[in-house]
């Protein structure tokens, strides 16, 4: 399992910067308080926007594995490429399975090396060049299109940006492989009954996975969403359940110290709310956890970040999440993360073993000021790193904690995702605040349509141009 | 050239939040403080550590690009694989340089496609999965190592983790193709005088290039550091250095209004100390500079992050950088960006054109709600979305300025990095710090040598177990 280590958040190592030990421990007000949020959570388990929680567990599991497994099967072998089109929520996972548990060189391995899984292309922008570059590289890597699959996610089929890529990659494959044949090219995971994209999808024939109700984009990791491009790049997603399934039993314990969720949640919030501590770093000491880290700045950012309290009053919540990355990092953002303003959280992620993939520094240079080196692991020099990294912090009086992975695998990748969704949850419940809403992001929305000519949006042009100038 | 728009960042636009624009006219008294500092900045240029300065200049650039440029010959149609192996400013503006003007898919691309030019990978950290794959993929891509050539890059030599780096391929590469061939695949940056590495390229008979005296990592890209793996990428390293003098004439204007670095330290830093935005996020509307995010955060972070100031008063002064990306952050960030704590200041870098690499959505899907897009070119869709997120900031009055390059190229690339390290000077002097050291790295460094048996070094073993437990 998955441990937290969270001593440098306390004063007793961090001094006025950190949470006086005994105001987490079992028996305090806090502690109380916090069982109080973990029988809300388990009173609201599976309902309104809270079916998140029911993913990694039957029947939602087996019938979403089933189905996702089917189509996977179908598709094997007859791709080389495969193209995710979404975004937010629709990319983000997708990307941080595929590089935690893909090796960095994936996309370059002959086939042989991939299990006769498809490249993964995740394009989540509208940025022609980026776009195009894929586009192109599908098109001319022999044969091309007839060997690539666009995997489509947006639940609406609305959202502009995935629309607009799905629009120019549907037409692309009906010039390259007929009308009749272009279906066979898309996998769309949509709304299972209704939608723009459902009736698209309804009138050509494509295969469609569902976006289950009530899970929102960030918490969609674990359905279709995020298990089917996990699946067509050969990722257990058996394993990835069940790693979620066993954190959230954890997570669901009604003593703080035996539940990291709530814990993790309290060292944040408390850190947050009364020692000035906003903004909030992941740095792991793995470049394959370094995409998680843009998977958790989502769901912590759109979840937290909020004017309004449930209550109506204007609080302006919410922490800045910042990714970085150890060792790299600290001839980066170290100098500023022990010397500046003391305002940051920092939540390292080290994991324990490498195992055969590790690389041992040769003998024989011979060189002096370099022979401490000679013969040690690289897993051990970084991890020696993250250990001095921390000391540094410590000294600084800057909290941090960490979060351990034994190994990188499906399983402790399952734990990871679902520790910070309960985590998001049980702050979300500590602010007063709608975790599950994103009001703000509607006003670019609309102004969009009105700068693109939208009918019905006329007047939102005009506004744009009156604050802007034209 | 780059223009440079603020009006977002005054209060006429954000309120409260912004600065009065009489306090930055023409005539102010901080426009004749900023006179003064330019005027300092004058009389520095070339010395002590801001010989950087220097660097798009003649006799240096001449000296530098001839150097870079033979050697590259030398090399060219020999390799398929350079690996560049360095760490923070050995690394980040090759990085970006590399994102910035090449495809997305560069190493995915036969060679033909790529000019000829070998693949690239830019290994900047000791992640033993991460670095493993990489060796991997040059060994086992037909013919190997043979055609595989590693630029080391590293001032002193004892960087541990570029140290670590080299001397696992030093010896994969003496076994693959003997020790009397292995220096043929060594081009290595490093001290032209003295130090580790200096020995040991003297010893083995590496071809090397200077890192150049007084130019500090941070402030390296446009010196031989950065410009050899552009070269060898098919970067036209002479428009590179062209944009940057260009745009250090502009910055070295006595009037604020003419000179943008000052403009932009101004902003930056005011709205920092006198408006407490802390947080600075550079938000591209491009994938292509989207890791021109990483180089601009060392500088940022490293350059401004201090305790104390010159006159050795503690002022933890810094500001935290982060990077965003448009639109795909309008899907995870602007929630929090609208809605959160008001305590940043935004830069969104916008691109007037993508030239040939547009891409038109087409016609023909026929479904009403999605009309509006047919038709229109994607830089449309992604100006149209970065105008509206800037009008919904205004909403929100979210201070912002906008960078508009007129394309991505070399020329503009150069300016980019000019501008933000002439900016790095200004704001260094406003807060009265030193920019050109890093204190705080120390600790970290000794740290790692105690835990990894360095001798000379063992009371730091004992001091960080006493801190953090054994």
């Amino acid at each position: 399992m998955l441990d937290l280590d969270y001593r440098n958040c306390l004063s007793t190592a961090v001094g006025d910067h950190g949470l006086d030990p005994a105001s987490v421990a079992a028996g305090s007000e806090w502690a109380k308080r916090v069982a109080d949020l973990t029988a809300s959570l388990e009173s609201t388990r599976n309902t309104g926007w809270e079916r998140w929680r029911g993913l990694p567990f039957d029947p939602v599991k087996s019938q979403h594995i089933n189905d996702v497994l089917a189509i996977a099967e179908r598709c094997q072998g007859r791709f080389d490429n495969m193209v995710v089109l979404g975004i937010g929520g629709s990319a983000l996972g997708n990307i941080a399975l595929q590089s935690a548990l893909n090796p960095s060189t994936y996309n370059l391995l002959p086939a042989s090396e991939r299990r006769g899984c498809p490249r993964v292309f995740v394009v989540d922008n509208v940025d022609p060049a980026y776009f195009g570059s894929v586009l192109d590289y599908c098109r001319s890597s022999d044969p091309g299109l007839k060997r690539t699959l666009f995997n489509v996610i947006s639940k609406s089929g609305e959202t502009c940006e995935t629309a607009s890529q799905f629009m120019t990659v549907r037409q692309m494959m009906i010039d390259a492989v007929g009308r009749d044949q272009h279906a066979d090219h898309f996998v769309i995971i949509t709304d299972p009954e209704k939608g723009t994209m459902r009736r698209i999808c309804d009138e050509n024939g494509y295969t469609t996975l569902p976006v289950p109700e009530g899970v929102g984009g960030r918490f969609s990791v674990l359905s279709p969403v995020g298990l089917f491009s996990a699946a067509m790049a050969g990722i257990d997603i058996h394993m990835l359940l069940e790693g979620a399934a066993a954190m959230d039993a954890r997570c669901s314990k009604a003593d703080l110290a035996d539940n990291p969720a709530a814990m993790l949640a309290t060292l944040l919030h408390r850190l947050g709310n009364e020692r000035d501590k906003d903004v909030h770093v992941m740095m792991p000491y793995a470049n394959s956890l370094y995409l998680m880290a843009d998977w958790y700045r989502q769901l912590w950012a759109e979840s937290l970040g909020k004017r309004h309290d449930k209550a109506g009053r204007e609080v302006f919540a919410g922490y800045t999440p910042v990714k970085a990355l150890g060792t790299t990092d600290q001839h980066s953002q170290v100098q500023l993360y022990r010397e500046g303003p003391n305002d940051k959280v920092f939540c390292f992620l080290e994991v324990g073993t490498f195992g055969a993939q590790d690389l041992t520094i040769p003998t024989g240079l011979g060189v002096e000021p370099l022979a401490y080196l000679e013969g040690a692991s690289f897993s051990r020099l970084l991890n020696a790193e993250k250990r001095a990294t921390e000391f540094a912090f410590v000294e600084s009086q800057r909290p941090n904690l960490t979060i351990r992975f034994p190994q990188v695998d499906a399983a402790h990748i399952g734990q990871f995702i679902a520790l910070w969704e309960i985590t998001t949850a049980y702050v979300g419940l500590m602010l007063g605040i709608d975790a599950y809403d994103q009001p703000a992001v509607e006003t670019g929305k609309v102004a969009t349509f009105g700068l693109m000519g939208r009918a019905g949006y006329e007047e939102w042009k005009q506004k744009v141009d009156e604050r802007l100038g034209a």
